[in-house]
């Protein structure tokens, strides 16, 4: 069986933690995946904790005993968090998105996988430290950065639908007000798609007033789940009052100048404190 | 500032490469980021090449010249597809996946991060000597898997919806037959979502009868774009002529008891030739 160096062992290990963040491998997995002693892995580990630190990559922690393992939690920096920000604002801002009725064009963003996977790094980021069983988004446009951010954090994804849809089985559907527009409006979520009394991250693309985030937290109370928080990409800055308050956002729309075809757009500076 | 250690270098490199397969890097950008001279840069590269050979994760590619710069481009062994092949299978076909009318329960799969990761993984190596510029799904369970094959493919993703959204500008419309149901449905794709003249590979979860891909490649005829492929997960062994030709699936659902709960579902051996 193939013998591998040193380097070529952290090398491999930094491909494995940064595929799968918030993974626990054992050492026996590694140590019979590169053909090597349990204490050689341990001192790759090691090597690779020192290397994510000194990178502000994260960290790896280890897991003692029968069943030791090592995870890697990554972490973002202020200043990529900063610079991830302004090259959203920069993104968001472009003069050609502003489309009859006052609308933004976004969808392109949401679906560019570079784009998302850096929104993701940020929200992500937030809750590492938290026990997060589920995120929940509704179709369609958050889809993308739900899975990403679900990637990041190890969790899989729960998708509310507009429409009760055949190939769910059983759903639960609940009316809700969609603060902006004040019309009623029905979402379903599949019975099968989230245990009971789980801990889940709410994720949208867009607030305005808040009533579809609202409609997501009312529909994880038929769950008995527990929204441990909510994020959301751009928030609009009017109406100031959402109808939920334990949310973030990272970008802030202070409004647009449809004649000039200029948008308004900020980072959320909380984020950067 | 800072210096780091050859060992730490390839390990951020690997890092680097992994999060952004199929991406070019300038050696000027490693250079800057790990204030290194290029000339250990070049040297660091060479051993990530030897290392990703040695195992099997791809290649490296190195761009001689000013714009230098090297490329991961990752390769899926027929070993490691036919393991992700055979753990899909049993996924798919636990006994409590059927739900009335005969339908399959396969939300939670598409909506996993790491089945999703492991399905794209398999089909974005069928395309990685190809050029594609977009993936193209309609909404909603193709998105994650969209999405990841499009960050594999360092390509934008394109999302058709069955409504009209104000959010989307100037959209094209088309109807088509839904192959199984009969049914005519429609499908918009907003007109900023695609240059004209692109290569586009087309991804969906499932297919039955191909109504819905085929109603796809009409709405590509539109944008004048050029489908490259088509790769869905799982495809019922009837209707055995599908409305589209040029397609490959991952999984073949030959049919399933319902009496009895059974489902059975098989790997597709053509991707394990």
């Amino acid at each position: 069986m193939k013998k591998y160096k040193r380097i070529q062992r952290v090398g491999a290990l930094m491909k494995i933690f940064s595929e799968r963040p918030n993974q626990i491998f054992s050492y026996n997995y590694f140590s019979e995946l590169f053909n090597a002693a349990k204490s050689t892995i341990s001192e790759d580990i090691v090597i690779v904790k020192e290397l994510v630190e000194e990178m502000s990559y994260g960290r790896i922690e280890t897991i003692t005993g029968a069943l030791g393992g090592a995870i890697f939690i990554p972490y973002i920096s202020k200043e990529e968090t900063e610079s991830i920000l302004d090259s959203l604002c920069k993104s968001f801002s472009q003069k050609n998105r502003i489309i009859p009725g006052g609308f933004i064009y976004m969808t392109d963003l949401f679906n560019n996988p570079n784009v998302v996977n850096n929104i993701a790094k940020i929200i992500s980021s937030k809750f590492v430290n938290k026990k997060i069983d589920y995120i929940v988004t509704v179709e369609t446009k958050g889809i993308p950065l739900a899975i990403m951010t679900g990637q990041k954090l190890n969790v899989p994804v729960a998708v509310i639908r507009r429409n009760n849809k055949v190939t769910e089985g059983a759903t639960v559907s609940i009316n809700y007000v969609s603060g902006s527009s004040n019309t009623i409006q029905t979402m379903s979520l599949s019975r099968r798609s989230l245990n009971e009394n789980s801990k889940v991250l709410i994720m949208d693309d867009f607030m305005k007033g808040g009533g579809t985030a609202k409609g997501m937290c009312d529909m994880m109370n038929e769950f008995n789940a527990e929204v441990v928080g909510t994020a959301v990409v751009v928030e609009t800055k009017e109406p100031e009052k959402k109808l939920v308050d334990n949310y973030f956002s990272l970008l802030l729309l202070e409004g647009m100048n449809e004649k000039e075809g200029t948008i308004n757009i900020s980072p959320n500076i909380k984020l950067l404190q």
